[in-house]
């Protein structure tokens, strides 16, 4: 047994008072997002009718390094923040390694993801911009769940899409987001344009995150004084979430470490953004040279095996055509449990720094996600998101090479969220039920190959 | 918005290194535990058989105030300790109320609840005096959550007996347990003498905690190296649990306030008794006149409507006879959703304490506790567990009283654990399908009129 320090938290005084926008110190910037009908790089004001004026602000902005969180947002951060940073001494333990393992534990937030982190600011600056109502998809759950409560917060009414393999397979999140007062409808429906074609052509669709960004696009843009919000994918929502790694920064010093090796799950792209981009200033400054690696899932493989081209952020094409690593736009993943980690493209500031060299992607399957995560939760005492399995998994397979090679290195991973709601998925794999989805060359070229030449 | 500091949060070197037992320094003690065949009061070697020895000798020290806590407890204690003590800012704006109320927040917990600070000692203590296999019962499920991290973490078998209604109802939490490697039956049985006589009687008996106590006790009795183990009732979990209490009491100094009035849920009343115990040393002392408010179920109301009196345990009446306050070993609590509060018994301590007016008791109808569970997480966004959301209830009565005396009293509850596993029930509340259960004096007359007269 180890009396070292083992959980580092930071003071309230010590919430980061800024947002690190890493658009503004990246060597090459992305790429524009372009209208989809003109091919024009798009300006925030072409944003407006979708988002919130300042979120499109924050979106396109490559200037300003930092942006400063507002007051009555970081008064909502209080609730829960600083998370704590643990040493996993158990888990190094049970793996044998000299690697000394942290996360990042963002499970600890009261709707238990980091998805909290943007829904707060999300909702701030719409209620601030007196919008009454605002429209999102989920997958998981875990996005609704936190924009349910930023929203009651803020007195704004909320529309949510959920996934339908997720409205059935997680009904308690569905709950938590009545609880907060949300309208949730499973995804595809047919109360939109969008949800009624896929249906039309699909009826047993189980759903996607692009379809339902269509759906609940389509209502915002049909809907007065509504707006409709994101929970991943977009740069605002990275810059959001860099609060992550800007505590994870001031933890790691007060453990007197700096990490070798930063490790976030990835879906769209904002918690991986989140733990890295503020580690990530160093490498760019040329100070330091650390490793930041994305986790994705095997049968949703955008980074690992996708294209990088411009492609539609959802299945219908209303959004503008976004630069990214996609599987593209009309790709339908698997059913695995995280249903998070369920969508086709990523982020386009992840998407330049992945070709850039700047960070890495492995892809994991789904059995050996769980793996991973059975070992966390029967060492560390927490049952993890299946999302955050992913990280979990890279972040073993890493301090297993240390193992080997007898390196004392520091691994960081964001531990995104708690797996309690997703006790179904844990049930499957005790059971042996749980399977890998295996994807052919021919399934990924499929969808990719119809994007249209644009880069 | 307010941007005065909401939490506080100790070091892990503030983190208590000691229990605090209240049995050292109350004047009347409690009236010792009777060994059911002679009534002769019980030594700590009566225990031995059943519990590992140093929490029978725990039970019933009447002497030590403070008893060490082990490094090895304290390290994976460290684990999720000091949780959060918070000032409640939004719950009183929206009550209008000038009480200051804050709340312990014991749901940010690996398990979600204050049950593994008492299930870490029990583990340890078992597994140090080279027990291999215990057992436990367990309601909502929680403790036996936590008692199965615990096992896993020090390498015991666990076998435990689930009452049937949250076995059904929660089926997250036995997942929760299958996890860490537990074996989970529901409760009542066929696996043993007193399962198996009461479902001869009633086979839809949905079972209680009285009855899987006596499952748990059976196995262990019968299985050779297998100690049994408790979440509540007994003075031994009391003690651990004051760990919230000690720690809430030095962050309400942070806090720069101290409690008139502190309140707890009550089922056998280990969360009360942490939150209470350490300020309630202050009252015995003379220096304070803090009240004390345990919080039950209008359902199963042993401290509003009981009788203090010798009782079992336990339904089938294999454990010591224990003077408390009871409905009845037969007692059938109503299938409210708080699973944890279904019992007919109070511990001994709390029993003499009410009896001697240190404390006092309300009871909460299951639609009160709802409607309070719902304000608290629209305000405080975190969804409380079933049980906990009586003592929100009884915390918001005592805020309005204030509002209408204009009292700024300070109100301190323990927040026991997070209902995200428990979203049926507000499924159900949501929907309007909750109900309250009623007792007349006859019910609860049938029951307690039986019980042998010993005091």
């Amino acid at each position: 047994m180890d009396s070292k320090t083992k959980r580092f938290i930071l003071s309230e005084q010590e919430i980061p008072t800024h947002w690190y926008n890493i658009q503004a110190e990246m060597k090459n910037k992305p790429l524009p997002p372009l209208h989809p009908g003109t091919k024009q790089p798009l300006k925030p004001e072409d944003l407006f009718p979708i988002f919130a004026e300042e979120l499109s602000r924050q979106e396109l902005n490559q200037t300003d390094a930092w942006i400063e969180i507002p007051e009555e947002v970081r008064n909502l951060y209080k609730n829960y923040r600083s998370t704590p940073l643990v040493r996993a001494y158990a888990l190094e333990k049970a793996l044998g390694t000299p690697a000394h393992i942290y996360f990042k534990n963002e499970s600890v937030s009261p709707i238990g993801s980091h998805k909290i982190n943007s829904a707060i600011p999300q909702a701030y600056y719409c209620k601030k911009e007196g919008i009454t109502n605002i429209t999102t998809e989920t997958g998981a759950g875990q996005w609704g769940a936190a924009l349910s409560y930023a929203a009651k917060a803020f007195g704004l009414d909320l529309a949510v899409y959920m996934v339908k393999i997720s409205y059935e397979q997680k009904p308690y999140r569905r709950s938590i987001m009545q609880t907060f007062g949300a309208q949730v409808t499973p995804s595809p429906s047919m109360s939109t344009k969008a949800g009624k074609k896929i249906l039309t052509e699909n009826p047993n669709y189980q759903g996607s995150l692009g379809t339902a960004i269509s759906e609940a696009l389509e209502l915002a843009m049909n809907t007065p004084n509504c707006k409709y919000t994101l929970g991943s994918v977009l740069s605002h929502v990275s810059l959001h979430q860099t609060v992550i790694g800007l505590e994870a920064e001031k933890q790691m010093e007060m453990a007197g470490e700096y990490p070798d090796i930063v490790i976030g799950c990835f879906g769209g792209g904002s918690n991986f953004s989140g733990i890295s981009f503020p580690f990530m200033r160093h490498n760019i400054k040329g100070d330091k040279k650390t490793r930041f690696i994305a986790a994705e899932p095997a049968s949703c493989p955008k980074l690992t095996r996708g294209v990088f081209q411009y492609d539609f952020g959802d299945e219908a094409g209303y959004t503008p055509l976004l630069p990214m690593f996609t599987l593209g736009h009309n790709f339908a993943p698997a059913n695995i449990h995280a249903g998070g980690l369920r969508y086709h493209g990523a982020g386009v500031i992840v998407s330049q720094l992945l070709k850039d060299g700047l960070m890495e992607a492995v892809d994991i399957p789904q059995l050996e996600s769980f793996d991973a995560g059975m070992l966390f939760a029967q060492t560390e005492g927490i049952v993890p998101a299946p999302e955050s399995n992913h990280a979990i998994a890279a972040a073993i397979n890493e301090a297993k090479k240390c193992k080997e090679t007898g390196e004392e290195k520091v691994i960081l991973f964001n531990l995104s969220g708690h797996g309690l709601i997703d006790m179904t998925a844990y049930e499957q794999y005790i059971a042996g039920d749980l399977i890998n989805y295996a994807l052919t060359d021919e399934d990924i070229a499929k969808n990719t190959s119809e994007l249209e030449k644009i880069i």
